[in-house]
């Protein structure tokens, strides 16, 4: 492959600065603060972490420190969370994760996380908030004879780190189809405030900025050449729970569409990461609804499908994320998909601005609701970090309609998704509009705290614990001391201890 | 008053539709929907509520139901929620409140109240999310020849229930300036989603719009002379701890700008409403900041005194709350403030746009903060509703630099304001910056919930809570189940029901 790879970089002199991933890792210390791509497994570097972590163990079996400070545009994959995560390499990490080894080492302690929202994160690295950025490493699909750079399947911060990095590293990867470059749109002039101009975003599909990311070439320390897959995992097929959740959604765009209270083609949709949101997309492919638009973070396999079928006209993401055979249909289209796909920077896909100018429909999986509509999406148990609240704050807060999503017990009914306070807080009861479940769908909209509790126990709940429920709440309004939110303080996260304890929620 | 007030109807036509409040009550029904201006106890109607109330009164005494629900802009005031609670005549009530009458029947499970963003209300009116709006009854300073509308002291959901109310009751009030006429700006353009243009507000002093407030003159029922003041409340001089709390975010700001990371002039400031939150203004007064500017919701007396003694060039709000000696001053010097202050339509004020383009500094009061860094700005032990998230939330979630400040304890040391756990979650770990008390300040960017706990109890909670923050948190360090946000569910709200029980947070 490398001579081919090699031709991938137009620009000459870029050429002398190819190394090997190993020769590259040199530039990287004990303490840095690294920008590394990478955004839901897709566009992160595939050969830098591991060289980085091979460092790192050398390091510590000489009974040296090595950890380095990472932020990424989110999660990553085994090739890089992992592999650095595996060699202790790790002392903080923001904004987004799902690798079970880095999961691991932040719920054991070992890693300091800061789980933020990704609209934030470009700004907050910009102003200086997380200190210097020592190294930017990033993937790309080639390099332009002027010496810019064609992004991957994902765009997520690399735009800032490539400005706030002391130097670059860049992985060229040969399996990055040749086809992305003019599918990206990076919009450059952000500005500083106060005086900043309107982001002149005003459609879903509009393209205000370059194919193509750009930095000092002068910075550009390395350059490294892979040839490697990104993550691709694999969905599941939707299971009878989340096609009955889908199925609800979209009876409820039919009413609304037939009320005259939403366009027919809808308005641009999100959809969270993960099995259940997919399901949505799949029922959109035979919904009465033509003419769809995307304005998502992450566009996965139902998003893509919809495009190909022609019931979706566009989407704009930071990320491609696809199954394995997504990925073939992604690359047999290319032609067809190219001027359908926006690959945009995570601060213009999640921007609080063009969220709410568009009217996006935010449709986002959660761990659990409590019964007055706050909803839990990062913590398990309330101890715990699954993988990070990601965009869906930003997409809740900002949304022409906000609908979480889950199935309404877990872990073969031990777990119930509904309970009387969530463990933790992501998205108040200020923000959540729809809770569904394949049991029903509470609307929240315009309602008190009381009003919403009935509702979500009675449409949401799983019958199994919806006396439990029912049972609280009546307690909790004769024993709290205010009416506007019953609760029993001493009893409200009383579920989830009894989980930790015996592994039930129920009583047994 | 009146033949002086007539005057300031100048349409003839409208003229013709001046009645008694009494008369004009006539048009309110049980069950309708109202939505009422008002903001801060400004600019809200001051003789139909008690004209209302009096035909809940006679209702009831007859044996009939009558109850209204009321959508403001935000608190109003004695005259209009304080009656209308003490006749039980609300059914529903949002977005926010402060009257003693309304919160304790809130509190008392009579009223529900949905507790709401004030960025959202008008876009959530306008697209029917509260059903339809029966009769918008605002206040005024006077109407133009062509009917158009001159606001009062403030301008809240106004734009927005004059287009959706089936019928509008205009409160024309003789005690308003005539020379508040041209301070407004009411920009109509929001557009329907997907297709909206940009809010072309450059700068936190822009006017994009027109004076006056519109509708069709065909809805408007009823005009309605009164001459009463609006709430007026009077401020607490600053206290040491608010001193304490003002001068470390001074210092900060300080530190900021010689770093070269702040604007000479800071960046748009935007101020909660209260006591703290006043005095930090009143610090400026003597900080070595000039040209500063406001982006704000409710312009108060801190904010006008920068105005007039010339630190501060310009101040944008939606409404002017002021005490009664600010009125004094503000109406003393309203030539020099005419073209200094801008009020707007709370869609514009509060704007996640606008916040996030202007990069707003913003700076609210808490009820009490976490060791995590989670606020309740709402909820008294969990379960009484105090007013409301109001606005705090639009800010905070948009805000370049977002500050919650309190004093570190309340009832004589009785209440911590930091607690293991808040009781209630307005505004999340992934959103607040800063905690501010007069014991110190926690700076929480770019840090992992480990991190923020050890310095919020440290530097933030009073020396009275510090052993007893460090055991919980020791405790929950080796007691977890995860290691990420280290919980003892089962205590983690036993310091809210201990003062539920004893009257004091403290083990006795």
């Amino acid at each position: 492959m490398t001579a081919n790879t090699v031709e991938r970089i137009r620009h000459q002199g870029l050429r002398n600065k190819i190394m090997s991933a190993e020769q590259a890792a040199e530039l990287i210390q004990d303490g840095m603060t690294l920008g590394i791509a990478g955004f839901t497994g897709a566009g992160y570097p595939k050969a830098l972490p591991t060289a980085i972590a091979e460092r790192a163990k050398a390091a510590h079996s000489a009974g040296k420190p090595f950890k380095i400070n990472m932020i990424t545009g989110a999660s990553t994959a085994p090739d890089c969370d992992g592999v650095l995560a595996a060699a202790d390499a790790v002392a903080f990490r923001a904004p987004f994760q799902s690798d079970p080894g880095i999961r691991n080492s932040i719920n054991a302690g070992n890693i300091h996380y800061q789980d933020m929202h990704l609209s934030h994160v470009e700004q907050q690295i910009r102003n200086g908030f997380y200190g210097d950025i020592h190294v930017a490493i990033i993937e790309a699909a080639g390099i332009t004879e002027e010496g810019k750079i064609i992004p991957a399947m994902g765009i997520g911060h690399n735009n800032e780190v490539l400005k706030a990095a002391d130097k670059v590293i860049i992985e060229v990867n040969a399996k990055q189809n040749e086809k992305l470059e003019s599918m990206h749109d990076v919009y450059f002039d952000v500005g500083t405030p106060p005086h900043r101009p309107a982001i002149p975003l005003l459609e879903p599909d509009g393209r205000i900025g370059s194919p193509y990311l750009e930095c000092d070439l002068n910075k550009i320390a390395a350059i490294v050449l892979t040839d490697s897959f990104d993550r691709n995992s694999k969905f599941a097929d939707p299971d009878e729970n989340s096609k009955r959740i889908a199925a609800q959604i979209i009876d409820f765009f039919d009413h609304e569409v037939k009320a005259g209270r939403l366009p027919a083609n809808l308005l641009p949709l999100q959809s969270g990461v993960g099995n259940v949101a997919n399901a949505v997309l799949a029922g959109l492919l035979d919904a009465p609804f033509d003419n769809l638009t995307g304005y998502t973070e992450v566009l996965q396999d139902g998003m893509l499908d919809l495009i190909i079928a022609g019931k979706m006209k566009s989407a704009s993401a930071t990320a491609l994320s696809f199954s394995p055979d997504a990925l073939q249909r992604f690359n047999d289209n290319i032609d067809f998909l190219r001027d359908k796909i926006i690959l945009r920077p995570m601060e213009i896909t999640n921007n609080p601005e063009l969220i709410r100018r568009l009217g996006v429909i935010g449709m986002n999986a959660m761990i659990e609701a409590d019964i007055y509509g706050n909803v839990n999406s990062t913590h398990v148990m309330g101890t715990k970090m699954m993988n990070g609240i990601g965009g869906s704050g930003d997409f809740t807060r900002n949304a022409f309609f906000s609908f979480f999503v889950s199935p309404s017990v877990a872990k073969d009914g031990a777990i119930s998704c509904i309970v009387p306070m969530v463990s933790h807080h992501d998205h108040t009861e200020h923000d959540v509009m729809f809770i569904v479940t394949e049991q029903g769908m509470a609307d929240l909209r315009g309602k008190s705290p009381r009003q919403r509790a009935r509702l979500i126990i009675n449409n949401c709940a799983h019958p199994d614990y919806r006396d439990m429920l029912n049972d609280y709440y009546d307690r909790a309004e004769k024993a709290a001391a205010g009416l506007h939110t019953p609760h029993i303080l001493s009893e409200a996260l009383s579920w989830h201890q009894r989980f930790v304890e015996t592994g039930d929620m129920r009583i047994k």
